[in-house]
């Protein structure tokens, strides 16, 4: 403290104090006089006599207080003023320890840092690349990269058996709300494994991290359940398990309905997602939600392409015609008994129904289910609700292009049970064996949210070229794109599988935070710019010469 | 083993086997015969009997041996076999221990690791950026960071007193035999700190690294020396402080000479480096050396722009003639005697001399002293010799762009006793008093090699604003390329400062090797090529067309 009495010229200096002023003082620490103590402060039981007072820099009056709530485009201007906000300081310091923490255990269960390169070629993961041209090598171009993917792969070939790196990622993709153009991965690969080890060094590494940077014991091990019953359950392969609502299937019933809307989705056939599904989602309770509310979710699922909400109160016994619904005159008898039997629709409970294209089923009412869960509170009170999603498919059969994709990328395994299939002829065949080829792939969920997801990969030359096949990528486009990989595996390559755990995401997560942008200290806007730095700019024409490139933007092009 | 006496289908399927093909095992361990007992082998004393063997993967032969030496070409391009060398695994898992002992160091010693961006904007460390075209804002370009230089100043605006990172930096320079396109750096900053706080620091994660990885104590604390007496010296900013050899100044002694070499660069005035010298490099036991040898010398001081390379060898006291040398005769009594009190040299001694502009006398004869004393083996047996080189000059005269360059990076504080000069007029007058500023840079070198560097950087507004101004980087330019760095010191941003280190380098001595490529998983060839992805390569144009650019590459445009 500065008071008159112990030091008048020191008093009289500290009148041009000002908030965040950088000072030094030299003084005596002595106890509060009792009157002044204030308890809720960290130093609230002390003062200093001050004896010296020197400053270190001046402030100008800040654009905002830092108790002061502001846009997020004016938080990201000043970030460097935003991030001494103590809410920031407590993300990126959290996020720190969160590192730290998967290191420590990664490093001590025998895994190898390795830094892979930043400036390399095309990744499969196929989203778009970020280029960079190349000055030295006219016409040519360096990608960053989406993952590492192949370089690890390369280092099981090398016989580093355990390979982890934290490391960044880019993806040139329309940026939805939580997605930022760089971000973070802490990635890992080992050799001689099946998925059983993958995940459960993992849980380690999560579970770690869970433990050191927020003191919670995540229980362990984490559930699984198979890609198929997540489709089945929740409509969504990122389940959210902290909500009991569950999908009932009401196909195999709807194929004879006299109901024009079910019988048709019911019977529609097609590749992939392209068939029907007539499925159900019981709210118990929901035979109160008012028809606002109803118009409100027909909204919402109308997002995910639906293109209706057809529901019915159970406002008591369907034999006593106490079911209240604009559908209800079109079902069967048998068909009421059926929707009773199979959601197990009690009176006072509302059920929600979609039928449409598989794709368009489960999106709608999945999303649905989790809005409601949320909204009317059907939600466990665990904060922490980890998942293990499994037997992903292998492959997607892309309409548009009229050709398989792969779910996860192309070098991931098929389950060795199914790898039959690869050799049936689809063709036009209404079985589409492929279809049913389960892959090695395992996503790790966190409350709905993807926040991790790796397979086994495929090690042997002969299969690898024979999915490449399936994927309808040419010996030519495969050399040209990743024929080192196949050259690698030529020569005696390992079983391995490995992983990546999104950081961004699950700091957030764990921080029970909504915007990756929340913790990461200097993210970029929706629109992919820094408003702080102001990157991108636009830069001097002979910069651009010696890059070989020239910019075809109109409105502003470089000076 | 497979033996046809413990079961005969095994040991036919065992045929089949080649060098590096993956196997599984499964098998009894056994002590081996006696005779059969192998000590030099790590598996020696024991053998397994198999009873089921399974081929995981084949292998086609390897195009090279692993124990055979190939050129590094070849290694590139089959990097993945190159890496299963012992050697390779060495280094690869080196790297990974030296860089979890520094980070471990540095969370223990309080410090946070924060990920800065590397789709940021040009960064003004000076050497070219690695441009990224944005698809999203037409016309603009992120550069890829030279280092995280600005970011972390602006971490310690928001109040992170300790920050860390192990993070990749991009520089598209042309490539000297040891520089990659990329490299990693372990990049820090502290606030409220003195030069020696961070220097102190730094020895503390270096001497952790070697104890920890390498098993070796370094002595402790560093020896410094400041920049003017390692010029001086040694005529390098970065001295091998292994070799005794030392420099002479003759400058003064030479300014009356009648030897018109030594004459008129003792006499050259110029700005920065431009002004002359005459020194002497006196090699105890030198007079034996050869004439191919001392051709050989003068070959090289060639390279770093000398003319000739003088030399005397001192068969004898000069007094008697007995000193060997074609300048000899154009040398005085007086200069004679200066020369042989200023040397100390003694018969048997062979001294050579440079007289030119300071750059080139300092630069030729301090490459000359580590040249002989390597060759020579006038050289401590010490495997590691760090010091640091302190109080380097902030600015130095660029003589072509006839203006002032910063030494380290325009951000770097002067010292605060030199900071009265700033305002001296300094214009063409033979005082230059802005050459005598020194700044609070340090860099640390090791065996001759700078591995790291850093400064105490300017924290006040107005002192930057006069720094850039005498960089002749005028506001509309300073505010254009980091008006947000000069907006945040306006807020209370606290003294600070830090450092980087260069981990490849730092990695590469440590194991005693000569490429930092020994240390990089996939380095880039000089050409800024992978030779084992074939990155950079051309894309497609649709590609380029969606990040409005087109290359004018002519021999090999994009198809």
């Amino acid at each position: 403290m500065f008071s008159p009495e112990h030091d008048a010229a020191i008093h009289g200096e500290a009148h041009q104090l000002r908030s965040e002023y950088v000072i030094r003082i030299d003084g005596v620490v002595a106890a509060r006089p009792k009157e002044t103590e204030n308890p809720n402060l960290p130093t609230g039981m002390i003062e200093i006599n001050v004896t010296k007072l020197t400053i270190l820099n001046a402030s100008l009056p800040l654009p905002f207080q830092l108790d002061e709530q502001v846009g997020e485009n004016t938080r990201l201007q000043y970030r460097y003023l935003d991030l001494r906000r103590p809410q920031m300081q407590r993300n990126i310091m959290f996020r720190h320890r969160v590192m730290q923490s998967m290191r420590r255990h990664l490093d001590e269960s025998g895994f190898i840092e390795v830094e892979t390169p930043m400036l390399t070629r095309s990744t499969p993961e196929g989203a778009r690349d970020y280029l960079v041209p190349s000055r030295v090598n006219p016409g040519q171009f360096y990608a960053l990269p989406q993952s590492p993917q192949l370089f690890k792969q390369l280092l099981m070939v090398s016989g580093y058996d355990r390979y982890f790196q934290i490391t960044r990622c880019f993806r040139d993709e329309d940026l939805r709300a939580d997605r930022q153009p760089e971000f973070t991965q802490v990635d890992l690969e080992m050799s001689f494994v099946e998925p059983d080890d993958v995940m459960n060094l993992t849980e380690g590494v999560v579970a770690r991290a869970f433990s050191d940077a927020l003191g919670i014991e995540i229980p362990h091990p984490i559930p699984r359940i198979t890609y198929a019953e997540a489709m089945d359950k929740y409509g969504l392969d990122a389940p959210d398990v902290r909500i009991p609502l569950e999908l009932t299937d009401l196909t195999e019933i709807m194929k004879g309905s006299s109901f024009k809307v079910f019988n048709q989705a019911a019977n529609l056939t097609g590749r992939g997602n392209e068939h029907g599904l007539v499925k159900a989602l019981k709210i118990p309770g929901g035979a109160s939600l008012t028809r606002k509310q109803i118009d409100e979710f027909t909204e919402f699922v109308g997002i995910y392409g639906a293109k209706g909400l057809a529901y019915i109160k159970i406002n008591g016994d369907w034999s006593e015609e106490k079911w209240q619904s604009p559908i209800v005159k079109f079902l069967s008898d048998d068909e009421k008994r059926a929707i009773a039997e199979a959601t197990g629709a009690q009176t006072g409970d509302i059920v929600f129904f979609g039928a449409d294209k598989a794709s368009v089923v489960n999106e709608a009412l999945g999303r649905l289910r989790v809005k409601i869960g949320k909204e009317l509170g059907i939600i466990s009170d665990t904060p922490f609700a980890f998942v293990w999603v499994t037997d992903f498919p292998l492959l997607d059969w892309d309409n548009e292009a009229r050709r398989n994709v792969a779910v996860h990328h192309p070098f991931t395994a098929p389950n060795p049970e199914d790898i039959q299939h690869l050799d049936q002829a689809d063709g036009d065949s209404v079985e589409h064996p492929l279809e049913k080829v389960r892959s090695l792939a395992y996503d790790l969920v966190l409350n709905g949210i993807e926040v991790g997801g790796g397979s086994i990969r495929i090690h042997s030359p002969e299969l690898q070229k024979k999915m490449l096949g399936l994927l309808d990528i040419d010996d030519e486009e495969a050399e040209a794109k990743f024929g080192f990989l196949l050259s690698a595996l030529n020569y005696g390559a390992p079983p391995h599988g490995g992983l990546a755990l999104g950081l961004d995401r699950l700091v957030t997560l764990m921080l029970g935070l909504d915007s990756i942008r929340e913790v990461i200290a200097f993210p970029k806007t929706q629109k992919a710019t820094c408003v702080l730095t102001e990157a991108p700019s636009t830069v001097d024409l002979p910069q651009l010469r010696e890059l070989h490139i020239r910019t075809t933007a109109k409105p502003k092009t470089a000076e």
